[in-house]
């Protein structure tokens, strides 16, 4: 199999993301399956078909059923608003259909497990949408403590902080809306955070959260999708019913110790994606906003000259660092897209499940649910409990 | 009173960086009270005469309980290990002196309570060594804060990051003995954060924390003093009684969440003590390893240039800045000391308790006490219930 | 005209870059003119072809003289070896086509003179690939120059800082011959640095320079292209033609002083393309390996507040941002390709010239030339002299 | 010998630093001569009173002679105005004084070579107050390079940016005036450059320069000393008759290029004091407003971990380090002084000549004098023709 047919729901941000990711893989990824950009679908018929002639699918659909039983499409990417994954990911499993799915995977934990164990009946392959975990610079961090170069892990701290809810008056997008999007900072940026740690250090055995909503009444917004809203009538405003601030502490299955902190309201903070890990051997710091950088430090560096350095993981020596630009030449946020698009395609081709698969979206909304409820319970929770 | 004589207890790593300020105070600042160093006192009869000599204090002692009553001295400075404090402290507030104590107060709450009281009863001004408030870029995120620059405050983060014990056969110091030391990373480093929050965000209403020791047993030193600690025997050694590492969550009384971390195996991290502050207007970021700057953020930046700004706390628009170098010479660690007993020297002459005073030192000690039975409870503690 | 078709000639590094961002536009600008990625040209047929189909080119041919001469084709974009830049061009604006040229222009002054003189004569659009003007960051530089926000300009200093032939293995590719790249850092690298300084300062004066080739022999490569070149037999070598490195000092018509620095001996420099300019009211400063940021500082800020601001130029209010990611997300170096070619298709349907030019293009070589005048004679050299 | 009698001429900036080393160096450095503060020396009797006693010497005068000619003087110190260097030096050289000038040692090469022949003739130490090489982190470049970890070295770059002078209402201070301070930026700022470079790279065989004055007319001031000058009558001013900026170009002997950029009109640069050199095998970059750290680079590390590292050379392990705080605590500008003094009391006793000393600063007066000539006749100058 030379093509696969792709089919995706959603045209917003993510869409977009998702399009483009498409576009680029045949071209630096020559010898990879190349994915045939089908049919996109979307509620506004006019949009949906803007978005195809613009981001380059043959055809398009304002319905998902029937998107996702055509029988020329191997392959079904969600990336419509949370709410909306889990029957999307059913029927598109029972079809037959591959699964790429936006994070975070559900609007609960039950429904995650629902979509897992639908992909699992149905023998596809499925993945969910973790693409930090594509960036050289984290790959790089992830070989270094698999290859025990760091050591024993001791600590792991990360925080995910932006800034764009500061306005008291931006609206009410679906975004901070619980029942669109399940939560807020929480499952939006956390859930990139807890995937991060999973992926990095390993299970997290249990947690205990603090959660905040600062402005509790925005003005409702005219129209709302991917990351944008227009503003409507300011007198007329809604409750914001997801958490502006999700902060917790966690201790991981290996004895570490974890702190996390997602938050809208980290003025200054555009889009600070960070963690650092600290190991016995070595400790390593990223942050996405320098995304192509790795501050990396060794114990064992002669000891007048040890100190972070600052790794620039552009050279040929790193994850897919060889197909783009010569050292030095900084690639984009949207190629952790293309990164995660060729694990998912090279597993399709090599009869394997991707990684990050709907096992590990079960698993991060454990989290994100262990959270809430040390949340709500004001305790601490086990996570292997829910 | 243009003269006040000192008299100190203790000549390690705290008595060395004292007396180094009270050498500093009359030439950087000659228009203020000259301190008199005195007579230091310690229990070595022979490291303290040379420390004497070395230091630059007139005479020297083994015996505090002497230093204390003798007349001609005016002030106290208590740097003796963290058990030793209450009992100096009180004696030399019944003997009617000033008394400088170095952080944490003392053991316990109680004791810090206790040493709050005799102060208090016998009219001495009393002051604490939370000395980082006076490096110039803190000063200058409290004067942001104060003059309502930054806003309504949402978030205060704090991490202070050392890795001096990552090496397992480093020896069983004091620090680590917590009978000497009271806690570990948490009383000596966790301490400083905690203040730093006091001073610059106001009260902590509730806590809930997470400890390890990741290294349980480790060689009795030979001896061990200050921060240093010679090995011994490597074959005798002997359990960590301390947390090597302490996280906790925390809510302020004014809202704002607040995160900390207080640890001394974060490999790479020789004295990272950092903080940062979000607030509805703007933004600050201190890191002590380069003590003088701070990063500045505000929203109302033209929208075209809006950035976290390096603010060199060097120019003469600074706190203490203008008596020492031109603008862009950095100052070091130790005239974080020299600024403190500057504002203990005026407060003395204006009549006033100075800031930090033993008021802050038991306000800091309920929180390390709550931080601690949340540990032990595992649950959220009311600082007030302490 | 809402389609262009492109005929390039070049299919390497370049290449790769500039059909990347072909196929980019419609997606990313797709209110402006659509360009057809007609047909790609190379001398070798087998990877020509290779090329065409991984870069999406309808057809390719091994005779860029045919491919000028094609009725369909509207716009030759050269990025060839620079000593085939001449040749081609001329005959491509005989036959009526607009040009993208590749930098440098040429090898000599004089060629680049005559490319701009057919250029011109036949009227067609032409435009150089002075690429790096086109990172958002760097547009932010020349608003805050044009809008008078910087004051009066007193210094520009650049420095392009690569470390590729530390190496003394390294074989003697292309770049490092002189009949085929004409100079070596300088006209590589440097090129870039003086163009930079005339988008952002204005005319340079008058120049003087130094150059060095620290590698005087290295081993013939087996295949040579774009930035790549493979090893063959390591006792065969040949004389390093170019420099290594070339350094000048500069003064601008408006009196400012430039410092230029053009390396590839800078170890640990994977691709350092750096400048800061200070004015009368402020300064920025740019550094290509952290594309996304420019440092800023301005006078005009309050005292206390002072400092070199990092501004993320992701924010809708930066050129170009509005159309990729979320603020804080970042781009990579390929659109400045892309940002580059909006430009050219925009003056096409505006009908006016490209900026940056051929006359750009012109003006660049005259300073690299007059440079090297300086070099040879060891004197300063007036630019307008030559 | 255990003690040492100082007598100083100068009381400014320089003055208040050199006498603050000499009061910090017996408690950290004990081991050491012992400098006793005997007499200070300066023109404006009343204020030298204050600063005698303010700085904690012994006694005053306003005679240099009468100090210089005293039995029991040492060593005599000066930091008077650089147009007074010479006289002062030759006649306590006669006198038998051990000597320590500021830099530049004086107005001229032959008033600089007079010196050091007056110094060598009576056999006393001297020294000159290049005070940066005694920074930490400097002092582990020179290691790094003089055990070869460098390699060979291809490139030094240095620039000391300062904006002091970008207000144009800034009076007209004796560092303005030719006839006091020799040059501007030149002799104040690139001074400190030449002597880095000679001491980290060698010699410097040939230069060529360019110099501008930005502003060449200031206010009057009503007094000026130090780095300070208070305003007089705005509407007298008088012309500034040094370099605002000086840049040059330098061939060091070991074939090494030196770029070197000395500017007090670098708008937002309190005191930006950098250098970087790349080598063969690895690459360090300082800057003095972070003078605890290094940058470090070396070829040799791992290919997937390469990248410049953030050292703090406060570790036991950089030099001098030991005897101030633990590791992670910085140190400031004041003790690159105290460290230059130590050397000077070793040399001393250890009946040797300090580095660096007259001879240092003969080789930095060449140098600048070569610039000079060079900036003048606007072509390469060769230094050993001076």
């Amino acid at each position: 199999m030379a093509k696969l047919n792709i089919g995706m729901v959603g045209y917003k941000f993510m869409g977009k993301a998702h399009s483009n990711a498409y576009r680029a893989l045949p071209m630096f990824f020559p010898d990879r399956i190349t994915p045939t950009m089908k049919a996109i679908c979307g509620r506004n018929t006019e949009a949906v078909s803007a978005a195809a002639e613009q981001f380059g699918w043959a055809e398009h659909t304002s319905d998902w059923k029937e998107l996702v039983s055509r029988d020329d499409i191997d392959l079904i990417d969600i990336n419509a608003p949370s709410n909306a994954h889990k029957e999307i990911a059913v029927a598109a499993a029972k079809a037959g259909k591959h699964l790429y799915c936006e994070k975070p995977l559900a609007l609960s934990l039950q429904d995650s497990r629902d979509m897992l164990e639908a992909a699992e009946k149905s023998g596809v392959k499925h993945m969910v949408g973790f693409n930090y975990r594509f960036a050289p610079a984290v790959m790089l961090a992830k070989r270094l403590i698999d290859e025990g170069r760091l050591g024993d892990i001791y600590h792991f701290r990360a925080w995910f902080l932006q800034d764009w809810l500061v306005d008291p008056d931006f609206p009410l997008a679906w975004r901070m809306q619980k029942e669109i999007a399940g939560s807020g900072a929480h499952g939006d940026l956390g859930a990139h955070l807890i995937d991060m740690a999973h992926y990095l250090i390993g299970d997290i055995k249990e947690v205990i959260g603090m959660s905040e909503t600062f402005i509790k009444e925005r003005p409702l917004p005219e129209e709302t999708g991917g990351l944008s809203a227009t503003s409507g009538n300011p007198s007329q405003t809604g409750p914001v019913t997801v958490d502006d601030a999700t902060l917790f502490l966690a201790r991981f299955g290996n004895g570490a110790l974890g702190s996390f902190e997602a938050t809208r309201f980290a003025t200054g903070h555009r889009s600070t994606n960070s963690f650092e890990i600290n190991g016995s051997k070595g400790s390593v710091i990223f942050d996405f906003e320098r995304m192509n950088e790795l501050q990396v430090y060794f114990t064992d560096d002669k000891e007048d000259v040890q100190g972070f350095r600052r790794v620039l993981a552009t050279d040929p020596a790193h994850a897919y660092a060889g197909v783009w630009w010569p050292a030095g030449h900084p690639i984009g946020y949207e190629h952790t897209f293309t990164h995660a698009f060729v694990e998912f395609l090279d597993a399709i081709k090599e009869d394997r499940q991707p990684v990050p698969n709907f096992n590990d979206g079960v698993k991060c909304q454990q989290v994100l649910e262990a959270v809430e409820q040390s949340v709500k319970e004001r305790k601490w929770i086990d996570v292997s409990s829910l």
